[in-house]
């Protein structure tokens, strides 16, 4: 079995369909499926020879979570992930060419870890993100009254907590209101990753499940954490859960937060219009979160319609001439008197001019330092229409809500995901699983080995009817091909 | 060609699988598929031999919605049912035996109406549900934007508008500031169902695009619309757009305004909850929406995490004895001296004593009118508090925060919703397919035949995890297997 | 000195104004005031002869609440309630003929109290309130950080709780997220009332500062604890908050908890609304509280405008007839098609038939017991819709929004009153006032006899501007009038 | 008669009261009242010889705002500004040695318009504040329902839409949602201020009734109006409705939107709070509005306990040297690790190190440019701690939600407000007084001569108790002494 940190699909071409005769319309076909590959998962007993599974499992005897038939998930049952497919007339799919399936998230009839044994971590690292504590209270309530556990710790300050603070123990009464306070009762911290000391640390502690909610940064160094675990052959389950408010994170659906950031994303934008349409020549302008990818911003731009514009990273667009966007801002404050501008963080950055320190300056996470598109936008178009109409009025409102957006609790629809979230990564860690991220796969909740997650990124893709539906409701400019046509 | 109001799946045995090798391990083998089962739409050109494709699709002109590479959808696109599946270790997919899939939702390269002739029709029907409003807005906004439709009119006040209240003609000025209010301009009401005036009014006023908002009654005369329409030969569209705030209506993954319906509900019983812990032995108590089911008390109550007791339509409950509602309160109190009860409004039915004159009233609907289950199990658990504990205080507050639920815009994830769900109608209906629903499937909005979304069901699955979560959360009793052990 | 329990205005007339000289206008007049009438306040040292003042007062010491000039209070500093004149031509202030001056609130520089020595109890009586918790909050907070007050207890579940329940002691480490809870957390009952258990625990326990959170009932028993508290020549200061959401406590502007209830009601109302004008003929009907004072529905009606009709316990309404409800309904669906009706709880009691049970019933406060008027209403519509309009659509939605009112926690106003009118509190009582209440008297926080506040009323005056301008936004029927016209 | 632009209070001096007997009480004096100075309003009659009382007021015939008895505010009618006094023993009012009294606002019996030849213009100025399009729908309703006025016009975007732009002509219809609405739908400006042109304007459009909202620039130009307009001896009422979200206007007890920008800042210190105390050594910062007068911050802080520190333009503050805001930080930042400073924007501008095109820069009302005083604090933090602590974690999380604050709809208790004000400009331009702005004192809406008004600030009283109050929440240093300490 090879490197268990890059988890291999199994890959093995499905059986032979025979010919298909001839038709003339797809529903007079039968339709088979293309080969499936099945994503394993990393297992202690890949490394831990003399693994003996625990006691039953406890669920058997929770009168209230009770196993009806068919409650345990088998081992054998998985989630598709490639679920909109494309038939062929000759009675097979035709694309996808093969199939991804993913181990189905859910609670085993067999357990590895005894509860009087079971001494659990939890850590919280980067940003903030609503849900965090939701989370939290979740691992805590579920390992406390599914599986009995006792032992539960959280680690303060994100990664440099294992090592540098004494871990909190937790348990469901302090919990208690948690899932309706914003932030991280834990606490956060970009960086301070030591891998020798925090697996020294959980060594120390004699934790053997640590549960690490974090962006895509944080679920880097949970791989390696993993990987230290099994190279030093411990007994200890690791899992990550994805906290990107971004929703930057690839494979999952979605992730915890981001509903209720969409849902603050959009007053903000309310409020810009309302700043916008009350003036003479009026733009409002809100940059939203989004390093990598727009989804924050496309998704508020498509449930508050009063978006004129959406900028995200993963279109360019630029400023003057012919189809850029002080040519439509033009237009548009002359049609309409008034224009809001949704920018994501991460768009425009090879527009700003950089300085020698700021090409060099990196964040604690190790990311290139991003400008402030916002200000930066705010400060180019004072100086267009100052140029242009130095004697009419002009207001630019600029709104930057990250921190107001950050720090709210989850609203019901992400509390209803951590709740499903904290539970499956429970089940998991207690069915000998390692290594893996648990997320929604088409509204499924499944296990992915971590390093996959790790690796892969949710970027808007603008091939897709959503970003067009964005054009459609904004009618904003096409600004590559309009850039084509510019030169 | 059979009856197309109940289209048949076309179900053609996949080919054989070549036996499988022995092996141990699943992910040592190759996967499978069963055999797909396609859902076909009826079509216009099923009954209008001459029908011939309009001019070319607007949008290829539009040039903010414009037809990137692979935007159209092929009529081939499909979206897969079943994403959760048991792999056999004979190298096939156990389960489920057969797949279904159903048309993917999208533009069409190919449209069968003219711009200049297409004369659309809107119609709200039943009760409140956050969201209308923006469907409406999006349908005329989607129609005028992405078409160049001009012909748009609102039928006011359900059915009964068609033959009985002048249209109002609708543009995209109007309908402008719609998805921030609650209800419907359009107004609503229920029955009024005359399937031929209302057919007649159809081919009176000339509308040939006709879009149905309502619930599982509302689709029912939808198809029996669609029906009399295709007997009449009439080159008339008619769509149906699943408006049901319990979430009740089958195969799609919800309707809309069920997020913003649970978020409101997370409130009532946060106030409940609220009420209980400020009194001695208080009892909060709070009745939701759903009829034959319990979605929304279920997503509320995991939301909520505040619940003691969650009682939907789908389970049995009994008050007195082993194991009863008023054993397990008694012991609450004594150890929290507090609870709450979230209850269904189709809950418990048939335990309220029903006079001879309830028994045989129905709704507008013609559905059986459902008994007020709040308001009886407030006067059923003072009267029993009074006969236990004549000495002790006891405090029952109940809510009923329904016509606020309903009453609200949609929340962002909603409107986003709305948003989607009206523009795959709209291509759907110019790309000539008739008798359809259009709605999420896994996350992928599909066409559906309207016929069995009429017919289909969404019940609480209490076998599966997410009933076994609220009974986890809550703790509630078993009441079904207690009742057993009563007897 | 005569009966401390209900303190006697000191009232002598004013010096003569010389005889004014002969003027046209008012503004070459000179205006001289009429006698004012200062109401003394119960101190300790009334009946407590050997009282001495304590150690300085800590707030000397106190670097943060620090005493710069003019900081403490003067005993001589008063708030006038009258601040509405209406001056006379002969130079002179005509109306009011006298007035009324209360001491003003605010830190003594003399106190009464060792913080060592002091023992300070605090209890919640009656219904729940937007605010309490941030008033026990505040209570605990000043008397600890100001003071320097180290035993502060909490007496659960109301009055009874002093005699049945173990104090909770309490800190500031406890209290710290309170205000942002609604309800109580030391929980509340009604009735309860023993006074010479009462009296007793406040000696056995060794309270010596007593505060008493409650509505008019809650002030009435106050009062008799004052008395017997003085009757026992016992060092125990007692001071009274009002709470109640309906603002039906006299002298003070309002009291804690108003803003918020009435903010939430204009929720409730909108909603109404929403669901009357999607319907035909539908109308939205909101039963709000207020028992003798119709001030919620009043505000709420001012603040919302979606209301056609108001009805509150001070005038009088009835149904049939010219110039009743019924006719005035008949003709404002007629004119919109929908309307809103806003009912407070104690309006129309008079017309609801009334069982002989329900005529002799009482609440645990000994309140007769009310029927709910909204229900009522309900039906009545309902019957007279049936049996005017068989044939024709009508809808009634009812909304009782109480007990999602009551829960909330306090708004930014009302959190501020919480703050303000605690203090005000704890420097009375440090003061060695007694038998007091602290309320804002046009703005101005004042000490009243807490026999006063326990005996006056606030109702509406219909006679004001503020009835006239409801009357004058929903153009609603005069009642009174046309009644006595159709006799 | 003297300036009327400036009214003059007539001040002269109350009758003696007779020699004070001795006495040792307070209580057994009789007191008297000091003087009472009224401050006159300008009418039309002033100036306008032959002006004639109209029709009786159209309110007697109004079937809704009916004058019952003693409906009508009486010419006489006075409130009275000072309502805390100090007595002296010698039987008077120590303090104020005089009193204030304004004509109380309301219906007159007597008006000097006929509804037919009433032609009102209303105008916004200035930023945005919640509440603004309330207070115009309440203009236009109050007009045309209690009135009757038919000729009611919007000057779009500010002064400078007298004479630049086509009045808009208004009525209830159109206004009906606007309450709902934030920011202006007349749009608003800063500068354009052209007397000549203005009152041409008025003068061509035959307005006789204008409506003024803006803040004290605002005001300033509505007293020049005013003068114009007499001076033409135009037959024009001028009144002003003061609108300043920093409630910096003086004599008025609060100006409309107030309490909802409490409300809304609050959210915003909640949630830099959540960011403080999720991170190691976090610092939430957040700037709020207020360029001369601290009150929004004061109140918020207040109103959120969450606060280390409250930063306002009232009180000098340091950063460096003991007693300064770091040392201070400093120890709180050890203590519980994390500290939320709030900074209205006006406060420290003497900190920030000016450029000399700052220090000439004026906006276009003509005030010196603000320097963003909430940048220049996060830069100085983040330079202290990296020169302190470099090697400690350290986050400063900076939050400005001044346009999300700004653009809110007015809350319950700001929306009843508004309709206050807007209803007593009405009655006053009716009964011909002009030259006047209409705001509540103590409560009681009066009637305040302009110029007052305009020249009038409203600043925090540092020595007053509200001051001590945020004090003694915060525990902050009292930056004034220690500085003279630390000289």
């Amino acid at each position: 079995m090879a490197n268990l940190s890059q988890p291999e699909a199994t890959n093995i071409a499905a059986g032979q369909n025979p010919p298909p005769e001839q038709h003339d319309h797809l529903d007079d076909h039968a339709f088979s499926f293309s080969p499936i590959t099945l994503k394993k998962l990393p297992h202690l007993s890949d490394y831990l020879q003399d693994l003996q599974p625990a006691c039953p499992n406890p669920l058997d005897h929770n009168s209230f979570f009770h196993p009806s038939d068919g409650f345990y998930v088998n081992t054998s049952d998985v989630v598709l992930r490639q679920v909109a497919c494309r038939l062929s007339p000759s009675g097979t799919i035709a694309s996808p060419s093969h199939h991804l399936a993913y181990i189905r998230a859910g609670p085993r009839k067999q357990i590895f870890f005894d509860h009087c044994a079971t001494r659990a971590a939890i850590v919280t690292c980067g940003g903030l993100c609503p849900g965090m504590n939701t989370v939290i209270r979740e691992l805590v309530v579920g390992l406390w009254d599914l599986y009995g556990v006792r032992q539960i710790y959280g680690i303060k300050a994100g990664y440099r907590g294992f090592y540098s603070i004494h871990p909190l123990e937790l348990n469901p009464k302090m919990v208690h209101n948690w899932h309706r306070r914003g932030g991280t009762v834990l606490e956060t911290s970009r960086g301070g990753f030591d891998l020798t000391k925090i697996v020294d640390a959980i060594e120390n502690h004699g934790f053997n499940q640590v549960y690490i909610i974090g962006g895509d940064g944080t679920m880097r160094g949970a791989v390696k954490i993993f990987e230290e675990v099994r190279r030093r052959k411990l007994k200890v389950g690791v899992t990550g859960i994805p906290k990107t408010v971004d929703n930057d994170v690839g494979i999952i659906d979605r992730s915890f937060g981001f509903q209720t950031a969409v849902e603050m994303a959009e007053q903000a934008i309310h409020a810009a219009h309302v700043e916008a349409e009350s003036a003479l020549n009026g733009v409002g302008l809100v940059k939203l979160m989004g390093r990598s990818t727009g989804h924050i911003a496309l998704h508020a731009t498509l449930s508050s319609r009063d978006v004129d514009c959406c900028l995200i990273p993963e279109t360019e667009f630029y400023l003057e001439g012919k189809g850029g966007l002080l040519e439509f801002l033009e237009q548009r404050l002359k049609e309409r008197g008034h224009a809001v501008v949704v920018v994501a963080e991460g768009a425009g950055q090879d527009l700003i001019p950089r300085s020698t320190a700021q090409k060099e300056e990196r964040d604690e996470s190790g990311n290139m330092v991003f400008l402030d598109v916002g200000a930066w936008l705010k400060t180019e178009l004072k100086k267009w229409w100052d140029r242009e109409h130095p004697h009419e009025l002009f207001t630019v409102k600029y709104i930057d809500p990250t921190y107001m957006i950050r720090a709210v609790p989850a609203n019901a629809t992400d509390n209803l995901y951590c709740t499903l979230v904290a539970h499956s990564a429970i089940h998991g860690l207690m069915a000998g699983y390692t290594g893996f991220v648990t997320g929604p796969i088409n509204g499924n909740h499944a296990y992915i080995p971590l390093a996959d997650v790790a690796q892969a990124k949710n970027e808007v893709n603008i091939k897709d009817h959503k970003w067009e539906w964005v054009r459609s409701i904004t009618n904003q400019p096409d600004f590559v091909k309009s850039k084509q046509n510019s030169v």
